[in-house]
């Protein structure tokens, strides 16, 4: 995602170390210390402007969320819409999703979220696509056994290399969207992207996908 | 598919046994002496109208090809096609796809097509689906280890719950397309189906699945 440099941003990402964790592997293994509650944690591995993570911590409070995104001024845009709604269980975490297996201990996170991820369409690019293999073999690291993988796009190249990347991995697709809006899906959070692409009528994909352990 | 009921094509069917196979199960093991030369049998289960299977017979002389259609006003079209194509590589079998493995040898089959087949929408006609597990088991009965199954479709409900199906029985995804004609795949061979569908311009979904025996 472009947007304009914010030269304050890293910054205004320090000030508020209650959201944001810049000591991620103080936490390894822990997590859920820095939470108000002990209970699952859900990381989104890009995160964005925080629509969807914020959402989803409204929207299900039993649930500890992680958002992580790499791009410093667009993490301090989540960041306004965490204090915005003073939630208790929604943290950032701003670094790049490839060092996620450095930050949570095996096993520590529930589930992973990923929404409208570059497409990365070149193939000599295949290696930074988030669900190329070497980020799947990090993601079932953190995650606990039998772990899910919930990925929403709407481009059409990347969503096709997804489903094979995932299935070849050894991943079970245990249900498949090609129209997440028109179908009967319950209790689906926009992302801002997500918002803006669907007023154009084109449809959203969404895989949700298990490592078998 | 429906089509006007043809008292004669029964008789029809029987009178062309060098194209129309009468006796299956005398030729479980043996169905290459069926045919000219010895080589990878493919089949189509469902084979309609024939325009696919005679149309891939023909693009590949080097596979023999067996068209399984069980409605007999339909297979006789399919006949139609065959006599005036006189291809050596190219059978037909008026039966029900339930019961290939009756008239085919463990691993005889090297690749099964599956091409716009009845999507049977409800819930509780889910078992009639040519992509349920019970299907599955049967081409993996006659598929040669590690065999594959190309699957295409218009119909959106039915590719997501394919999908789903054959990573959930065990097979890996090898690609996947979302929009077949505006895809660089090379060689399709349009069933007649899809022809008319395709005008309409909306999306034909294809998949290779495999088998990991």
């Amino acid at each position: 995602m472009r947007v304009r440099n914010k030269p304050w941003a890293a910054d205004k990402l320090a000030e508020h170390t209650n959201y944001v964790v810049t000591n991620p592997e103080a936490l390894k293994g822990k997590w859920n210390d820095h939470f108000e509650k002990n209970q699952p944690i859900h990381i989104e591995v890009g995160s964005g402007k925080g629509q969807f993570i914020v959402g989803m911590a409204k929207q299900n409070p039993d649930i500890n969320y992680i958002g992580i995104e790499r791009q410093t001024s667009v993490a301090v845009m989540a960041l306004d819409k965490i204090l915005e709604s003073e939630l208790p269980n929604v943290k950032l975490l701003n670094t790049d999703g490839g060092l996620i297996s450095d930050y949570f201990e095996a096993g520590e996170v529930d589930r992973v979220y990923l929404n409208f991820s570059d497409p990365w369409p070149k193939y000599k690019h295949e290696k930074r696509r988030l669900t190329y293999r070497s980020f799947l073999e990090n993601y079932q690291t953190i995650l606990k056994a039998n772990g899910e993988v919930h990925f929403k796009t709407d481009n059409q190249g990347l969503f096709e290399y997804s489903l094979g990347s995932f299935s070849q991995y050894g991943m079970v697709l245990n249900q498949v969207w090609l129209d997440l809006h028109a179908s009967d899906y319950e209790g689906n959070v926009r992302t801002e992207y997500e918002e803006k692409f669907a007023a154009k009528g084109q449809p959203i994909y969404r895989v949700e996908a298990q490592f078998k352990d």
